[in-house]
C-alpha cells in the first residue's frame, strides 16, 4: 500500500440494470458503486406478446446507463474515501450480457435511436436469451457441420439460437427492412467502449476476442472470423457483411480506445484515460473471483456461466457440447472455457411468479421450508429445461420435465427439485469437462444466489461433491472490469503488467466454504443417475431409449395450435 | 302418475360426506335432500404425517351420518311436496365408496369404537384412496398369477393397493393387534345396510357382490371368495379368515335386510322397509344416471369411474388393465364393467391448494383462464398419475409427469395441461375396452365438475371425439340407490320389478350436450399420440423405449431418504 492511491472503474451491463464500480487498484477496496435500472420494457426488456423466444434491449438504455452510474459511483467513492479524486482514475473495463448484437449504421449510431426504427423490435438489442433465430441456428449448424466443421468444435458441435449470427440472420429474414438499414452490428461488449471512445464508424472498433471466440465463430487460426464464402451459405448478405466486420479481436486487457473529451466533461472524468477491450460478463465475473488453472468460476444469477481456464502452452481437445473454448477470451495466455446453463434464477423465478403467482418475497419463505426437507425426500426429480439447454446439449428446443408429481407434492418440495435440478445440470456439465481432461479442485462462485442462499450453495456441495467457495465481492463482474482497467492502464499508470499480478492483488472469497455432506451425496449420486437417464433420453437423439422427439413435437404443436 | 305416490331413501357416502336422497318414486323427482359433512380429520379423512399413502376414515363418522341425513331430508321432503309423508317411504338404498374395509368384532361393532382403538389408525375404516398396501398388492397379483391366474383375469391382471386384501394384510402385518382383535372386516358398503337393519353378527350380513366382485375377487363361477388355500399363501391368518366371509353376494336390488325399530324410530321412518343390499357409489351412479347398453356412464369427482354394462348372455372376454367385470355388479343380467382414473378432481385440487396455495375460488379462475386458451397451445403434456394409475395400468406406484416446461408457462396452462391429461387417461380406457368389443356411443356424465366445468366437458368430448352429456340429477349416486330400494321394495310396495323399468321412469339427462371440435380433436390426437408414448414408456415394462422402473426408483430412494 505503499504505492500512490489510484482507481479503475468497471462497469457492468447486467440483464436488467447497469452496475458502476470504483476500485482502488492497489488492494481491490471497493471504494463507491452505483445502479441503474434499466427503464425500458420489463425490468428493462422488450418481449413480443405474440412469440415467447423474443427479449431485445433498449441500446438507449445502455448508453443512458453511463450517465446513470459512473458520476454517482464517482460521488459515492469520494464521500467514502478522501483519497479518491476523479484525476486519479486511471482507466474505464466494460463487460455486458452476451451475444447482444446491435444493429449500427455507418456512423455507429444504433438503429433503434432512428425515428423510423424506434419501436421496431428488430432495431433493438438482440438480447442473449432471445431464441428467435432457433431454426438459424439449426441451418448454420447443418451448414457448418458440412462445409466448415473446424468451426463447429469450437463451441461444442452446435451453433446457439443464442449467438451472434443466428439472431442476425434471423433479422434478414423477419425484418429485411432493419437488416439492410444496418451498416454493421456490434455485440453489446464492444459498443460500450467504442461509445466512451468517441468513434464515429464501426470501421474504428477494437472487438474482443471474447464476444468473438465465444458466440461469432471467430479464431485467429482460420483467419478472424468465418469466412465470406461460409458466410454467403447462409445467405449473400450475410456474406457481404463480412467484410464490415473487424479484422481482429483483444482480449480485455487491451485498450480499445481513449475516454473521449465529450463523454470525459459528461461522466466527470479526465478525458484520454484508456478504455479496455469489452468481454463478456461472465468472463470478466471469473476474472473478479479468481478464476486460475484448476479453480472454476461459477457466476450463478438468471441463468449460470461456468467459465474455466487451461494453460494454452499444450493443445486442448475439443470438448463437445461445451459452448466455448477460446484462446485468450478470459486471461492471457490461457484457453477460455466456459460453459453453462441457459436458466437457473429465471426457473426460480418463473416457479415464483407465473406457477405460484407469488412476489418477491416467496423466494425466502420457499428456501426456508425447502431447506426443512431432506435430500430426495420429495420424491421428485426435474430436468432444468425451462429456457433450452446451453450445455452440454445446446439445444433451445428442449423443455422442462417434472416427474414423481403425487397429490402431496408441495410447492417447496416442488421448489426444492427445481434448485437440485439445476444442480444435476451443473454436474452434468463439470463431468463433461473433466472427461476432457481439465480438472476441477475447487469452485468459486458469485452471484446474488451463491450469497444469499445457503440451501442453494450445500446442494450444490452435495450434488458436485467439491466445496464451494463464495468470493469475497458481490460485485465481481465489475470488479474483472477494473482489473482489465488497470491492466490496460499498465504499471506506469499505476496499474498492473498482467491479469493474474492484478487478481492476486484484488481478488479474495469469504472464509466459509459450503462442505459436501456424504450422505446427502450418496442420495443425489441415486438421483444424478435417474437425472442422466432423463437427460439422455429427452435431449440426445439416438440412445436407444430415446423420447428425444417428444419435445421438439411438443412445440410443433403449440405453433401450430397458436397458428 | 296415477299412482299412489310412494317415497325412497337413497343414501351416498361420498369421500368427505354423505348424502340422502327422498325419491319420488314413480318419477324420479327429488322431493328432498340433506348433507353431513364427517367431522373428523381433515374433511373426514385420516392422514399420517409419515406416510403420505394412509388415508382412513371414522365408522362413527359414517353411524352418525345416517341420523346426520335422513330426518333432515325427510323434514325438507315434507316441506317441499306436501304428499311426501314417512310412512310412504318404501325403502332404502345405501352407496358408499370403496373398498374401503372396516375391521369389525364379532358383535359386528367397528374395532374404532372400542375405547383402546379410538386413535389407532390402523382400527379405523381404510379409505378407497389408501395405498399403504403397495407392497401386499404387488405380492397378490404375484401370488395369484402364479396360483390363480383365472382370479386376476377378471379384475384387469393386477390386484390394486386400493382393493380389500391388500389393505387387510397390510393391516396384519403392520398392526398385528388390531388384526387379531377384528373378527372380520366389512366393506362399508355392507356395513351400513346391516347397521340399519340392526345386525349384531357378520354372519348375518348379507353382501354386495359389486364391492366383493370388484375388489375382493368374488366370483360365483369359483364359488365366491379366494379359496382358503390361496388366501393362506398371503398368509395363514388371512386364510383363516375366508370362513368369515359371506358364503354369497347379492345385486344391489336384493333385500339386505329390514329396517330395524331401533333405527326406525331415531329416523322418524317406518320399522320393517326393505333396506336394499349395498353397491359403489360409482355403480349406483351409473344406475341413476341410466347406464345401459352402449351407454357408458362417467362419474367425475375426486377420481372418476367409468361404469359400462354388457350384456351377460354372450361371453365377455377379459379385458387387462379393466379393473373389474363382474356380473350382476351394476345391472342384473348384465355383467358390470368398472374401470377408472385414481385422481381427476384431486389433481386439480392439489395444483390449486399445495401448488398454488390458492383456495377454492383460484378453481374458477384458472378456468376462466384456461378456457381462453387453445388446445395445444401451451405446448405442455402431463402424465396424469399424481394418485397412482387404476386403469389400464393398474400401479399405485406411478407418479405424475409434467413436460414441456418453459420460462412463460402459466399457472393456467399448467391447469389446462392437467385437465387434458386426465381427458387423455380417460381415452386411454375408452380406446382399451373399445379394443375388446364393448362398443361405446355415448357417455353420460355426472358429479360436480361435469355440472360445474365447461371447460372441463369441452376438452373431454374434443379428446374424446363424442358427445359429452350432463345427467339431469346431481345426486345420480344417491338416485341410484334410491332405484335398487323401489326395485328392492318391489311393485306390491309401489317399487318397481326391476332396474331398468325403474330407470326408464326415473333418469333423464340435461338437453345440451358438450360437442366435439375436429380441430381440436386433430391436435389432441398428436397430443394423445405422444400422451401414449409416455405411458407406455413409464407405464409398462419392457417396451423397448423404457423408463419404467424410474418413477419406482424415486419412490424407493424417497423411502431410504425419509427414513
Amino acid at each position: 500500500m505503499a504505492r500512490e492511491p489510484v482507481f479503475a472503474i468497471g462497469l457492468d451491463y447486467g440483464s436488467n440494470s447497469v452496475r458502476c464500480l470504483v476500485v482502488d487498484v492497489r488492494d481491490g477496496r471497493e471504494a463507491g458503486s452505483a445502479v441503474w435500472e434499466y427503464p425500458s420494457g420489463d425490468s428493462g426488456v422488450l418481449t413480443d406478446p405474440g412469440n415467447p423466444h423474443v427479449a431485445r434491449q433498449s441500446p438507449a438504455d445502455f448508453v443512458a446507463g453511463l450517465e446513470g452510474t459512473i458520476p454517482e459511483a464517482l460521488r459515492a467513492a469520494r464521500a467514502a474515501c478522501p483519497e479518491m479524486r476523479p484525476e486519479r482514475v486511471i482507466g474505464i473495463g466494460v463487460d455486458t450480457t452476451g451475444s447482444t448484437p446491435i444493429p449500427v449504421d455507418r456512423h455507429l449510431q444504433p438503429l433503434a435511436l432512428q425515428k423510423r426504427f424506434r419501436r421496431d423490435l428488430g432495431a433493438q438489442a438482440w438480447m442473449w436469451k432471445d431464441h428467435s433465430g432457433m431454426d438459424e441456428a439449426e441451418a448454420i449448424t447443418a451448414l457448418a457441420r458440412e462445409h466448415r466443421p473446424h468451426y463447429l468444435a469450437k463451441c461444442g458441435g452446435t451453433y446457439s439460437s443464442e449467438w451472434y449470427f443466428s439472431k442476425i440472420w434471423h433479422c434478414l429474414r423477419q425484418n429485411r427492412e432493419v437488416f439492410d438499414a444496418a451498416y454493421t452490428w456490434l455485440e453489446f461488449a464492444d459498443f460500450i467502449p467504442a461509445v466512451l471512445s468517441g468513434l464515429t464508424s464501426p470501421d474504428g472498433v477494437r472487438a474482443g476476442i471474447c464476444p468473438a471466440g465465444h458466440k461469432a465463430m471467430y479464431c485467429d487460426e482460420w483467419g478472424g472470423y468465418p469466412d465470406a464464402e461460409f458466410l454467403s451459405l447462409l445467405s449473400p448478405e450475410i456474406g457481404a457483411l463480412r467484410e464490415r466486420l473487424p479484422a481482429r479481436a483483444f482480449p480485455a486487457d487491451q485498450v480499445a480506445g481513449r475516454l473521449c473529451a465529450a463523454w470525459a466533461g459528461r461522466l466527470g472524468l479526465p478525458a484520454g484515460i484508456p478504455v479496455a477491450v469489452g468481454a463478456f460478463d461472465a468472463h470478466l465475473g471469473a476474472v473478479g473471483a479468481g478464476v486460475g488453472p484448476g479453480r472454476m468460476v461459477k457466476i450463478i444469477g438468471t441463468s449460470t456461466c461456468d467459465v474455466l481456464v487451461a494453460s494454452a502452452r499444450e493443445r486442448l481437445p475439443d470438448i463437445p457440447g461445451v459452448c466455448g473454448i477460446v484462446k485468450g477470451s478470459v486471461l492471457p495466455g490461457y484457453y477460455g472455457i466456459e460453459a453453462g446453463q441457459s436458466a437457473v434464477g429465471d426457473i426460480f423465478n418463473w416457479f415464483v411468479t407465473e406457477v405460484c403467482r407469488g412476489d418477491a418475497s416467496l423466494h425466502g419463505r420457499l428456501t426456508r421450508e425447502a431447506a426443512a426437507l431432506a435430500p430426495g425426500a420429495s420424491g421428485l426429480l426435474a430436468l432444468d429445461w425451462e429456457n433450452g439447454n446451453r450445455t452440454i446439449l445446446v439445444d433451445a428446443k428442449l423443455t422442462g420435465l417434472l416427474v414423481g408429481l403425487t397429490l402431496h407434492s408441495s410447492q417447496a418440495e416442488i421448489y426444492r427439485a427445481l434448485i437440485e435440478a439445476t444442480a444435476f445440470g451443473a454436474r452434468r456439465i463439470l463431468d463433461r469437462i473433466q472427461e476432457y481432461g481439465v480438472r476441477v479442485s475447487e469452485v468459486v462462485c458469485c452471484g446474488g444466489i451463491a450469497e444469499k442462499n445457503p440451501l442453494f450453495m450445500q446442494i450444490y456441495a452435495d450434488v458436485l461433491r467439491r466445496p464451494m467457495v463464495v468470493s469475497a465481492s458481490a460485485q465481481t463482474c465489475a470488479l474483472g472490469s477494473a482489473i482489465m482497467a488497470a491492466v490496460a492502464a499498465g504499471p506506469a499508470a499505476g496499474g498492473y503488467a498482467g491479469a493474474e499480478e492484478a487478481q492476486a492483488a484484488i481478488c479474495s472469497h469469504k472464509q466459509d466454504a459450503y462442505r459436501p455432506d456424504p450422505r446427502a451425496g450418496t442420495l443425489y449420486d441415486e438421483l444424478y443417475a435417474l437425472y442422466c437417464e432423463l437427460h439422455d433420453s429427452f435431449g440426445v437423439a439416438g440412445t436407444g431409449c430415446d423420447h428425444y422427439p417428444l419435445m421438439k413435437r411438443l412445440l410443433d404443436i403449440r405453433r401450430k395450435a397458436r397458428a
